[in-house]
């Protein structure tokens, strides 16, 4: 997918929620276990009720890998069966040497069909622009994350003050550009979104931390807006398990239709 | 597997080579093509020629990922298949928010039982010590890694000239201890191997970068080397592709077996 794509979607559905799925064994309902693919019957009904409210989703590969081949198998189902005007991110957080870079993109990019991958920068360049070797695909890249374990490395700073997240930021804004490269920056670190903001004016941020860990939607407008809106904001565990009754779906809807109003709400505050 | 069994394993077969299977179809000798699963075919005539010569295999999980269900069920095999007196390193590259990581270590410590995972500091402590929680399984963390990209932030440094690869050694070692925590550290920079030791006596490294990356073992053993020997000195492209010919396996145990025999001397003059 392209960025005026994603932007049009954005217009369109008055959303910039991205829809985690993080689909636990044993999180999902008791009633799906019987299944013959519970972890794909899960994520279609999740899938057919939230899609109208999101514009990107995020299967979170360790939720599958743990699986064996059953959960890639899972994980191909769901991916085939989301919208195809729905970005799709595969959160794998990889980065290798280049010819296994390489392999990893031909998993995610040609295998699953993916429209993007995490990737952690901690290897440098070669690590990362052979995933950027794909036309409408891209790169995102860990900038601030949003758990408590950014304070041990990220922060770090050099002789002038600056921080290594913006070393990462400074470094691979030369990688690519803001048509296949996005960050990934914690909605927990408001702050640094707008320092991140200051940096890299015109990419995508992909901000996990709304929700089960306690970011602020607003926040997250307010420092990290830009002209194509610029975020993508992702809620996992608050909406897929809403509930963990046989309305589980319903309520996934309901927690995802609240998320795209007050975005909505943002969006026309902001004349988008 | 313990740090003692580890030791006697080097001590019995004079040798600290690891064997990476970076097992790819389109370097593999045509012939195996025909074969029902041509990667694990391949994998198991590498493993009989090569495990009297290595002490660690180290599969590369890009390169079965990219196959989907299929290559995890080859992977899966191969790992099965792998003496149980060696070594078994996941070489993931994984790391993420700890509920993520928590599923990366069922992968490869239930699922496929493996003996360690490589694991990147990026996103700090608690990415890392969810996979500590198992017994007598290891973290092999980033330090130093042997690609070009290592320059672009891992030689950042802090006020006090301190590098972001001593910080990461410095934290991380209060997180685990060497019997649950080693390091990469690249061949091809010598002289970071000494300086990392310096900072972790006690640690084994995993050492990639000697054979097609170019870095010397002489080096490597100058260094790197510890009481405990400390060291497991990974070729990966070097062995397993070292014929593609119907004598690719005798070529790849000659290539180990001179590894090997380059280790013996080194362990002799160390009078391990």
């Amino acid at each position: 997918m392209t960025k005026q794509e994603l932007v049009a979607q954005i217009r369109a559905k008055q959303s910039f929620l991205c829809v985690g799925l993080d689909t636990d064994l044993d999180k999902i309902p008791s009633h799906l276990l019987k299944e013959e693919d519970p972890i794909f019957a899960f994520n279609k009904a999740i899938i057919d009720a939230t899609s109208p409210y999101c514009v990107a989703y995020k299967p979170n590969i360790a939720f599958y890998e743990c699986l064996g081949p059953k959960g890639w198998e899972s994980l191909k189902k769901t991916i085939d069966y989301i919208p195809k005007n729905c970005f799709i991110i595969a959160d794998a957080k990889r980065g290798d040497i280049g010819n296994t870079s390489a392999q990893y993109a031909k998993t995610f990019f040609e295998y699953l069909n993916c429209d993007a991958v995490t990737v952690a920068p901690y290897m440098g360049e070669d690590s990362v622009t052979p995933f950027q070797e794909y036309a409408n695909k891209w790169v995102i890249l860990l900038a601030l994350t949003s758990n408590k374990g950014a304070l041990d490395f990220q922060f770090m700073t050099d002789v002038h003050g600056e921080e290594l997240y913006k070393k990462v930021l400074k470094k691979s804004a030369k990688w690519g550009d803001s048509s296949n490269l996005m960050y990934v920056v914690g909605a927990t670190r408001a702050e640094g979104i707008g320092e991140v903001r200051k940096l890299v004016p015109d990419h995508f941020f992909l901000v996990p931390g709304v929700g089960a860990q306690g970011g602020s939607l607003e926040d997250v407008a307010n420092y990290g807006w830009n002209a194509d809106c610029g975020l993508l904001v992702n809620a996992s565990r608050s909406v897929i398990y809403a509930s963990n009754g046989t309305d589980f779906a319903e309520k996934a809807g309901e927690e995802a239709k609240a998320l795209q109003e007050q975005m909505h709400q943002i969006l026309v505050a902001k004349a988008f």
